[in-house]
């Protein structure tokens, strides 16, 4: 049994009637509908609960975290942030979706600015790059998007470990859409759809990757870490 | 100085008047004019030469070799695909061109099949994914080349150590455009442009491409190897 | 149920009666025995067979080849070798012992010499880098292995994906013991000890990281891959 | 000319008498002097300074930061950090050295504990394993360092982009000594010698392989980098 918590920022749904149209539900909801399964269970966790949700206690009982994050990365807290940082050195897996690449998290794990290029909508056609991947198993070459944000090259981040799939846009622009890290021993995996507007996480083959993703995140067990020098984990 | 000998096989400027109209004097006399300069002297060799042109002397004298081949792989002898992988692992360095992406001394040194997708002439734009590496220095943010063959993603090679470029066709494709590899002491570029039937290496940007990829590529010394269990290369 | 081949070269054992002593019935039976359960079946095949044991057949019902040889690696065929590096594309698990760094299927695999430094019987211990890597599930920070040969650096491979495990010998040398590769569709591990005159594979340490590589190098599917300008493999 | 900044926490050798001894000037003066050539002016810097001698203006003339730490990383402001951190990504080199692992800057720009095994004074031999590194330019195969603090694997780092060197160390250990990284368009290397109470920065043959890392990681030129969503960096 694989337990996952999706965090959703959940502040574009409830602020703007249209989003609030595309997932009535936030997107975290959303996403917990499509996974949950015999063998996964999902809770979920947003910016404006207690600790937005992420307690120790939830964070001791989730094996994969996903995050998607947009308009309030500087509102979370330092201090959520080393917490989840020290369960990915855990083990725990980490998906980042889509804006999630400028939150706290992700770039606290790469040590890279994350910045990208970005434009308003546009078709994007995605391209397996490494078919034996677990995250790709049963996605088909490749697979479009009839309206997505443009999130373009350059992509500052570490090379990755590996590069799953990667972004076409009509407009012109390229995107290591999938990315794939080690950190610690947790497994972290960035994948570009996603933007709030657009009913991207209905689409299905967007689900079946994150579903695989979810899979491959997964840990084995829980590896004990010390935090030497880092007075905030110490206590 | 660094001493590049270009390669080229050298079949289609002598079996098709087409070809022969965009490179008179054959891709490797074009590649060498742009590339002669102060620092950089340059020789050229060909399928019809013995040996290929690639004789253990020529190989001895060369810091870079660029390899341009298409139709007529399977006629390059074995005995000189060891000889040159032998010199890379001395320290020699190699750079690969478009269709040499099939060429026997690329998937030699590679170990994969190399396949990619192609089609016909396409309007591509190649992005910068790494404008600090050495080849990517005075490389615009992208540029784009008006007619090239259109190469597509999946590229069946060897996770790379960097990926330089990234190319957008307008058909609807990505590609892997610009690899680096290092294999023994020897540095490998694979660039994609350049199709034998558009002037794509009179293109300014692409020549400073492979400008840089020489200076990168040049050893600063010769390493001794031994091939034990190598019985061609153990006289 | 995950199809293993154990194949060995089997000539230590026939033609010197210490290393018999050791490993009576051939170290590729002792390998089947301790691989052997209720989700591994195992066959095993030697040079001396028909195509060295390696028909299309035997490899198409192969989920992971295991390969140990030494004295013999000139006098494997290359036809079967690049049967084997087809199959490793296809999504074939590859499992390289000790001396098969200088088999002709690593190294064509590699694109390397893949020399390193070796001398007699020392003793050697072994520590594990990457804690949440699948291969090294269950296994202690570190074990020894009281008499092996050593292999040293520099070893002269490509930059493994994964640096699973390093070795520290007694007499001054370090070595990257266990390294992961990707090469196609398939993967690749590589493991140093094994060396014929010390019963190395009764381990149970040895033993478990010979079992985890096999379960991680398993495929899920086989992959279509053509190979076009490969003429001996196009037919 | 490359700039250097020579960085010391300075605490050792101003409490300590017995490390006074060793570094009667300081680390960083010991650095300093034989670093400084015609190719390379090196100014230092430490803790006790204003903002740690790492303003803004120092920094933006600084090629190439060199960071020697131990007993005070959390008395480095966090502020002087993410100033660090975004030069690095503007280009400039970074050196890390021995106890600086676990320095805020290194383990900001890693993401990972960066944690170790270690215990007192030991005979370290260091192997060279990637002879064609820039860093390993005129360093022996191997090297010995009579004494130094035993740093042993398991280290908590993300995969290095190349493992130039690996330490033995008589008691039993081994280590990856020397890892390069990009981060932004900075390079990073860490180099383990450099226990405070060992004379090794005397050691020719460690000068010769930070000289060459200093030369590796000076920037060709200073990138623009914009930090949206950094709130302490946007002023």
């Amino acid at each position: 049994m694989i337990r996952v918590t999706v965090w959703n920022e959940f502040v574009h749904e409830r602020e703007h009637e249209e989003i609030r149209a595309v997932y009535p539900d936030g997107i975290h909801n959303c996403i917990k509908e499509f996974l949950e399964c015999d063998d996964i269970v999902v809770r979920t966790a947003n910016l404006f609960e207690f600790e937005h949700g992420l307690t120790q206690e939830v964070l001791d009982n989730t094996d994969v975290l996903i995050w998607w994050g947009h308009m309030a990365h500087h509102l979370v807290s330092d201090e959520v942030v080393a917490r989840v940082q020290k369960r990915i050195w855990e083990g725990m897996g980490l998906i980042v979706l889509h804006s999630g690449h400028h939150s706290k998290i992700f770039r606290t794990m790469l040590g890279t600015t994350c910045n990208l290029k970005w434009r308003d909508d546009d078709r994007e056609r995605i391209w397996v790059v490494k078919p034996s991947h677990p995250i790709a198993q049963g996605i088909p070459e490749h697979f479009e998007i009839e309206k997505e944000e443009m999130y373009g090259e350059p992509f500052d981040i570490p090379t990755p470990e590996d590069v799953v799939f990667m972004g076409w846009f009509a407009g012109g622009e390229v995107f290591r859409s999938g990315v794939t890290y080690t950190r610690g021993n947790g497994r972290i995996f960035y994948f570009q759809p996603g933007h709030e507007s657009n009913p991207v996480y209905r689409h299905p083959v967007v689900q079946q990757v994150i579903r695989n993703a979810v899979v491959w995140a997964c840990p084995t067990k829980k590896y004990e870490i010390s935090c030497p020098n880092f007075p905030s984990l110490e206590k």
